[in-house]
């Protein structure tokens, strides 16, 4: 079983030869700038190593990584464009650097391009590689919509804000490992372990996200610390704090999200104030750590080495900035 | 083999019995108003009569008739983004009804439901029904682009139109053909005649809309007349017109369709009056009668017999408005 870091190294050779066609100007230009701009390639390197978990004759596994990464990247270009989001990953957005309907035009021509790269994999369970696919998309789109409507509300519970950022970020994770699984032809009972191994670790990875927006080391974390109280984001912080609140906390913290007026820093050490009150961070850590459990378990049940799980257990705790 | 009336009433009766998931509130409802607006069902009309002329129980080509028309409507509706269009079909577009970001995710989604439709079809082409599927996607796409390009390009060749509205038009209409006649395991030779023979009857089908846009009769055209003048659209008429001027003609033609203050029926007239010294409409039903002609070549190739061939015949010349 190669290293997570080898099979990205790989993939990134891989990404940098792929071709793309010269005509029609202003088309392919947006795609190649968009998957040019780097990033954590994630997802491709879950499916090679959902791959190398069975197999190592990884390169099969290729064109359903890049299917993962060029899909993803389109989702990305998308939701930029609908947010209005004038960077990402330090260069200009699509929309901003050409125009939006250039954004829309080249980002529909990527998640066709995601598909036919799949079209060309070999694997023997085709037909349920491409509905695994196909599904997840949906999905994702699901997840994006109900993201959307929660900015509207203020009542929502938190199995809903799980069931979204399970729809929205955890079910292409649990695609890209279960893909590459597929490929290498596994046992039904491990893609099925994969999938949900997948999907808890999707959701501790955005759970923690949206506890280090509040509690992070800005040194490490890499954003400004509070950008998602600023902006008044729908968090499982925010709900929580929202539901567990009496009245009179509630209509502070309402007044609080909807101040347009006040201080950043006040802001944020406010808001801060009442998770702090309301125990939202050891509640936020408990929910952090009971998906780690279960993706920890369902790995257990995998039918491959020990080895081999401790390879993709270290790959998904170092995700986390755990140490296991 | 059914007629074309009897297979659009099958369709419909489907499409109308389709079901959409009730929630995220806000992703399906967009989707379902675009495919209950009507229109002219073609693409899945030439699906079925593909199938029908190799087998009877058109049925088990339903699938891929639906995957034609969600998708067909999916570039409707991004293309009314792009375009900033407001009505289609008599009714606000979905940008207008709703706003830009449903407009993008639900288009999004479509593209999707597309592929998904196509992947419950039972088919022993499978990987080809699929690749002919996505490849067709991505040409639609360059086609648009090109259409952008030549927006901002006096310089357009004949050639170079022709590709486009190949790519833009043509392309799915040859899909949808093929489509049908793959799912009934047509012989190659059919296959690939009958994909020729759509994308002549598309090309024929666009160029006739550019001629009626200046000749049309206004009754049976059902658009104003005059319109892509208006709009300074590079139609076959506009870029032939600017490759045959001479350079006198060709400055006044350029100043007329830059005339911003101009009276619509003013214009109009004196385009029109350039087009009638160019002879652009003869120009333009030659190659008109070629694209028809040639249509009729491919068609007269296939392994079927005299009476299923004249069927398809009549359905290809009732699009373009013609008698046999």
């Amino acid at each position: 079983m190669q290293t997570p870091s080898l099979l990205l190294e790989k993939f990134e050779n891989t990404l940098k030869n792929v071709s793309y066609p010269e005509c029609p100007e202003g088309l392919y230009e947006p795609i190649e700038y968009v998957l040019s701009a780097g990033g954590k390639r994630l997802r491709p390197v879950l499916v090679l190593l959902g791959y190398n978990l069975y197999r190592e004759d990884f390169e099969k596994a290729i064109p359903a990584a890049l299917a993962l990464e060029v899909y993803h990247n389109h989702t990305l270009l998308h939701d930029d464009l609908m947010d209005k989001a004038d960077v990402r990953r330090g260069r200009p957005t699509v929309h901003k650097k050409w125009d939006d309907n250039t954004a829309v035009l080249s980002g529909d021509t990527m998640l066709i391009m995601a598909f036919r790269h799949m079209l060309t994999c070999d694997c023997l369970r085709k037909t349920e590689l491409l509905d695994l696919f196909a599904r997840s998309m949906q999905e994702i789109c699901e997840g994006q919509q109900y993201d959307v409507n929660f900015e509207h509300r203020n009542d929502v519970r938190e199995e809903e804000y799980i069931e979204m950022i399970r729809l929205k970020t955890s079910v292409l994770l649990a695609c890209a490992i279960t893909a590459g699984a597929l490929v290498a032809d596994a046992p039904k009972a491990d893609t099925e372990a994969l999938y949900a191994f997948g999907e808890k670790i999707g959701l501790a990875f955005q759970l923690q996200d949206d506890y280090l927006d509040v509690y992070g080391d800005p040194a490490v974390f890499g954003k400004k610390i509070g950008g998602d109280i600023l902006c008044g984001k729908k968090t499982y912080m925010l709900i929580n704090a929202f539901n567990r609140a009496d009245e009179a906390t509630r209509q502070r913290l309402f007044s609080l999200i909807n101040d347009k007026d006040m201080a950043p820093a006040e802001k944020i050490s406010a808001v801060t104030n009442i998770y702090n009150e309301l125990h939202i961070a050891e509640l936020c850590c408990e929910k952090i750590n009971q998906c780690y459990d279960e993706a920890k378990a369902y790995l257990e049940k995998l039918s491959v080495s020990e080895e081999k799980k401790a390879v993709l257990w270290e790959f998904a705790a170092s995700l986390l900035g755990r140490k296991n």
